[in-house]
């Protein structure tokens, strides 16, 4: 399960000096460690929306590819830092449900809690766990140092309550869970829970009230400025506007509800 | 030709989980490629745009670079998706137009449509070729694979219709047609242009009908709060304000007209 | 001494295609190079912002590092360009001030002035360094091109006039220098400046004549919304509003003072 490839998921801003921090304490433990960040632009210590792009992101590396997550309004108290080996992945994140999403897809078939200090760095300040606990555990981890050294087993990881989607007997009643640089309202519907053996011509797509909603399956079927929805890359229902944004154009937030009738 | 890097222009915004799908993708490949941001800032959709930036930066890259260029608004529609080698750069771009500037500088030697399912991810979204037909096709590049595999060759490139400058006896009339994050209107008016034999003095540049644009050499030859003109670092005429921002301060954009008179 | 790893710290704007230039310079001299990016979010010739986050940054990283620092607000003018070897670290940076914090903490043990042409690109433009010298220097120099032979010895470097924290019997009176993306706002305090043998209960912090400001040592201790004070991460007080952004809160800038007293 070798890898040195090394992902970082932070609400820290873009372009944020902190992280050029952590990745400078993982290139002095393993200067060929190929780091790639996976956003910075989480909401600050919003766990939910950082569980979901995790869970797009982490399926698309390679195996053994390590991904730490620094969402963390816990930092400082005695929330656990979890080592999690799920799939084919391996993640370090604290344990306050980010990876609930991560965890749903395969049963993690480890679980560490981080607790050996001699792979921190020392000291420890108080409020950058990132830098002095998550970036040398990942550098000594893709160096081959095994798990179970890092700290004694972890029972379970705590579970986000996440919005899920109503499954009916004529519709689905999900929610906007994401929001894309695009304006792209991403719900929580996958294409799997669509009714089986109905055209997308049988489906009504409900937002704000709004009916008019027309099920595509790619943007460039409709005219610029039109409402429409389709399924994104993620496999799972959005709303678009051909052309523009839809998060402005209906001024819509996470949380709202998406209705597909048929 | 080989080489082992690959850059990313879309229009997938700043700190986009998106682009790490695509790295995510390419470094499961081949997991030694250098990955470069070249920018995802591109105004959404902003073809135009998008050739000027690419056209400056390809030409810094090492030799068999691979460039690939997701500003894709016919993703999911027949627009072909090309690779092109030009000059020592190999490109991956839907043939919207967005290779026009890279094309004019030196004809493409190859020029191949992809059509070669067996280097795509399987299956293939309808909205996100960038993650399951670019990415996956230039991490296979990289990796050596010839491009006469990839698909058969497509005759020609589209052409984006840019706006060309007017050169005339006594005057040059062009457009700004970037603005940069300092502010500078970049204008389509190459330094090569210019007049032979006549000093920066003798030169007089007049944008939004101001024509008080001192012409020099480098910004610090005038005060702060100055308006100047000056040969930018891509050999076109900009327009700057001396610490400050000449965007805000004219209220400029992307289209204006700039005339140099002698 | 040798590393190839490269350090990013620029005034360019985030996402900046002038960025993605200098990394293809430095790649085509080294493709082998670890290009990191500290930040392209300083603000337009914010000198002393550099100042401090590289002083921060960089001693994260591994002996070797290159620090490459394009905050230039001087670039065309005669201002020296330098090359500097302070601690485990080597820079290069305009001679404006932006490397005072770094060689306090070291004295310099070696100071080049940049004027071998040779190491440069051909031809140099005058408002772009960044592309033309800093990053062919960088990549030379990553490949074990001697300092003595890119050009002379360079007497001392330009020290920048930061203000210094007052330290008196009772109190000690420091300013705002940073504000980081979580709107938290790091003074010129130093923990080391604070009072031995004192708790934090004794210490009463003041911001903006609100005295209410409670010591704490992880946010986690307050309840949300609270405005407190500890040492960050960087070893400095800074004044932040639990799970809040203490920066709007308070309509707070860099420069205004916050004072310590016992």
């Amino acid at each position: 399960m070798g890898s040195a490839i090394i992902t970082l998921t932070t609400d820290f801003g873009t372009d944020s000096p902190y992280v050029a921090q952590m990745k400078g304490v993982i290139l002095a433990i393993n200067p060929q460690a190929t780091i790639v960040d996976v956003t910075h632009s989480v909401a600050p210590q919003d766990v939910a929306g950082a569980a979901h792009i995790l869970a797009d992101v982490c399926r698309r590396f390679p195996a053994g590819a390590i991904h730490v997550v620094v969402v963390d309004p816990g930092v400082g108290t005695d929330r656990a830092i979890v080592y999690a080996e799920v799939g084919a992945g391996r993640y370090l994140a604290p344990d306050n449900g980010v990876l609930t999403l991560v965890a749903e897809r395969d049963a993690p078939s480890r679980l560490i809690r981080l607790a050996e200090r001699r792979y921190w760095l020392e000291p420890v300040s108080s409020t950058f766990h990132g830098r002095d606990i998550f970036s040398p555990v990942a550098a000594h981890v893709s160096l081959g140092v095994g798990p179970e050294s890092l700290g004694p087993n972890h029972e379970r990881l705590v579970q986000l309550e996440l919005p899920r989607p109503r499954v009916l007997a004529d519709r689905i009643v999900g929610r906007i869970v994401q929001i894309d640089a695009f304006g792209n309202l991403i719900t929580n519907i996958e294409s799997t829970m669509l009714p089986a053996g109905r055209s997308r011509a049988d489906l009504r797509v409900e937002c704000q009230g709004r009916t008019e909603v027309g099920m595509v399956s790619v943007y460039a079927e409709r005219h610029a400025g039109s409402l429409v929805a389709l399924i994104g890359s993620g496999g799972r229902l959005e709303i678009a506007v051909v052309d523009g944004n839809a998060s402005r154009t209906l001024s819509a937030s996470v949380g709202e509800e998406v209705i597909v009738r048929w």
